[in-house]
């Protein structure tokens, strides 16, 4: 059996009405966060950069830029809205396999659907389907090729978007064994550019070249017939552990799209359970800061490797300091970029807390997991645990938490009213007649 | 030493009037070859299929293409060069390193060139250092690199078409370094692709990917600092093996363009030594098909293992036999793209003498020599032998050869009149102020 025709057919094949409810739900939920995620990106220095560089170059007003004025052509508009996706590290993630798998995707899918007509059903199986093959492809390659240091949002984000532009082109199951043949050979991603503008760069480049791929493979430009699994193909030359079933098991029965998490918090994963549980006890107890003595913070000893930042000077500097996150969590009961900026870090009744909190590593204790002890000047002491931060897989964001986040990151950039709308269409998509609605809803007026 | 910073700053000061003449020379024969390639190539059904896919998404038409009448934007006009150059597999071969290299370089600098103002000297420079900058990056990571599976005209091609754009682009050192780092974390090309159309975008993905990066990282987007060398960077991601020194050492005192070489006849290497061996019996004794009755051929083994299609019926077919490569080399006298029509092959005359070649296989033999004895119809037998095939290092094509295959290629498309000027123009690059000329030039009208 070959892997990648094998993949082809199911991608070819399947039905959005074949979705399951739960499935349509997630794909419009995490539609919607990407979008979100990428209004909040779309100013960054990132984006400024790449179109400052590359616009002269682009082609017709095709498609919208999400959460900006211009319009570019499909391709370039790609490029961009993937790396705006990803710029701030606060895109969704897949629970098991290192993707940040909506941006690739999305980011292929939302130009194209402005170019050509399709419905918001259809967009949504797109979603769906372009999520499960870069999830499996990352799967069967993990977690060797990770170790190797490629960085799995471009290696297989390029197929994902790849197979989810190719479905809404309508490619038979040759050309869409060439599109998946043409992605793996344009993919690329090193882990080396961790901590520059090319880290987000992956997830656009994932988006422009896998919609290509779809694009090239819509007009029979050929490709290698095995891209995944041949003997010099993707899985056997980027990685060194190859798990095939994982490409082929269970097609149409599970979705890797339900293993998906949101960030409800702008820093790392590892300092959500303690803000969590913060936001817990502020909210049970009413707690305010002239109020408190100390905070007491036990956590897996992974959260003092990589945030035990004690006196934090910059916006920046506060995402790497637990100390911080737990101060601002209970005087302001929340942890947005707001409060990660310069201004919040360095405010006195902040920094005041931030020094008045303890944290101690406890081996025992979950990655996910966090205990948090208040006590206040009045003598009392307020103690939760969390056992799994918001976020998670077992204590998901609700949708009105998704939608909370999307205001805070949209509605400065492309103002209340139209954040409202937007929200309002990506919940209704799958019943709606154009999803190149979304696309004209996520731009900027 | 940091390999990419020290790399980069070799490339950033590099003079153009500090370049041998040899140097220069050997600029002016590849620049004028690879156009010829892409011109010979511009009409494949690749390219074709390239252009109706995505022309609709290129921008402004900045720039011409290679023996084509359309226009695009420099970025779109830099891959169909690419693939354009590569298609025929008739471009030119780094003599150690695996690398096509000016196909990514010239395909990068060709459009670049047309859209700002750069001398000829300047132009030959930076395309000096494209290829230098690929094939010592090739060099570092061969043979291990190819045989995990890699195609290094696309794995390392970037980095040249990067280096040779950023050179034009006048990059200050960091900015070089941020043009190679763009350029190494985008990397792709997988040997799974050989025998599809996805062979020849290699060439074309590098051009332009390259020039992209190079266009990045003159706006300030920013990239690893060690993306050749890093721990996650190219060298150790995509190699098992890394030899650092091949990248620094001997920088300015070595040229990598001087072991590069051009296939004079239409086919795979291999039969050249064989073709060579015909044409000189041919031209030093007169001889015509008339007068043969057979052809003996010795050769290295590998010739046989390769091109041992005893009865071609196709034109394809007759470039993996070397029974008909020679006899069409004594027949017609050279064994270009014409000497491998199928009405060539299936021609009586043709055929015939096929039919009377014999080939032997000789492990003491050289695999860049061959042994011909012809026996004629009077009784005479004369018999030469080859040890280095015209095209090798040992025996490099002349002016007047490369002139004669860009004829042969290019007269077709754009008419003789324009191949003379494009050969004229090319051959006096050095001196000419606009390098813009040679792409208005190479364009068909």
């Amino acid at each position: 059996m070959s892997v990648t025709s094998e993949l082809a057919r199911y991608v070819v094949e399947a039905r959005a009405d074949a979705l399951p409810d739960a499935v349509r739900r997630e794909a419009m939920r995490a539609v919607l966060h990407l979008i979100g995620c990428a209004i909040g990106g779309c100013r960054h220095a990132t984006v400024e950069a790449a179109l400052a560089a590359l616009g002269d170059f682009a082609g017709k007003p095709q498609a919208g830029l999400i959460g900006r004025r211009e319009r570019l052509d499909v391709l370039n508009a790609a490029l961009i809205d993937g790396i705006a996706s990803h710029v701030l590290d606060f895109d969704d993630t897949h629970a098991t396999c290192f993707v940040h798998p909506s941006g690739p995707v999305a980011g292929a899918l939302l130009p194209l659907a402005e170019y050509i007509d399709v419905s918001g059903a259809a967009f949504l199986n797109a979603f769906v389907l372009g999520v499960e093959v870069e999830c499996r492809i990352a799967k069967a390659v993990i977690p060797a090729h990770y170790e190797i240091g490629w960085h799995l949002t471009g290696t297989a984000g390029v197929f994902g978007a790849a197979a989810a532009a190719g479905k809404l082109l309508g490619l038979d199951r040759q050309r869409m064994v060439w599109a998946l043949g043409i992605a793996a050979t344009q993919s690329a991603g090193l882990r080396e550019s961790f901590g520059s503008m090319c880290k987000s760069l992956h997830s656009g480049r994932a988006a422009q070249n896998g919609l290509s791929a779809a694009l090239l493979a819509r007009r029979g430009f050929t490709a290698a017939e095995q891209g995944i699994e041949g003997r010099r193909g993707f899985a056997h030359v980027a990685s060194t552990t190859q798990n095939f079933a994982a490409i082929t098991d269970g097609l149409g029965q599970s979705f890797e799209l339900m293993r998906n998490t949101y960030k409800p918090f702008a820093c790392g994963l590892v300092v959500h359970p303690t803000i969590d549980a913060c936001l817990r006890l502020r909210a049970a107890h009413g707690l305010t800061e002239p109020q408190i003595e100390r905070v007491d913070v036990a956590v897996h000893p992974i959260v003092l490797e990589l945030t035990a930042k004690r006196t934090p000077r910059t916006g920046l500097e506060g995402k790497f300091s637990v100390f911080h996150s737990a101060a601002i969590a209970l005087i302001d009961g929340d942890a947005q970029e707001p409060q990660y900026s310069d201004a919040r870090v360095t405010d006195p009744a902040v920094a005041g807390l931030t020094a008045r909190v303890q944290a101690s590593a406890d081996p025992k204790m979950h990655k996910e997991a966090a205990t948090v002890t208040v006590t206040l000047r009045d003598g009392r002491r307020v103690e939760t645990h969390v056992a799994h931060a918001v976020g998670s897989l077992e204590h998901p964001m609700s949708d009105a938490q998704i939608d909370a986040k999307v205001r805070g990151l949209a509605a400065d950039v492309i103002g209340a009213e139209r954040t409202e709308a937007l929200i309002a269409l990506c919940r209704d998509l799958w019943d709606r007649p154009d999803a190149g609605a979304v696309g004209r809803a996520a731009a900027a007026r």
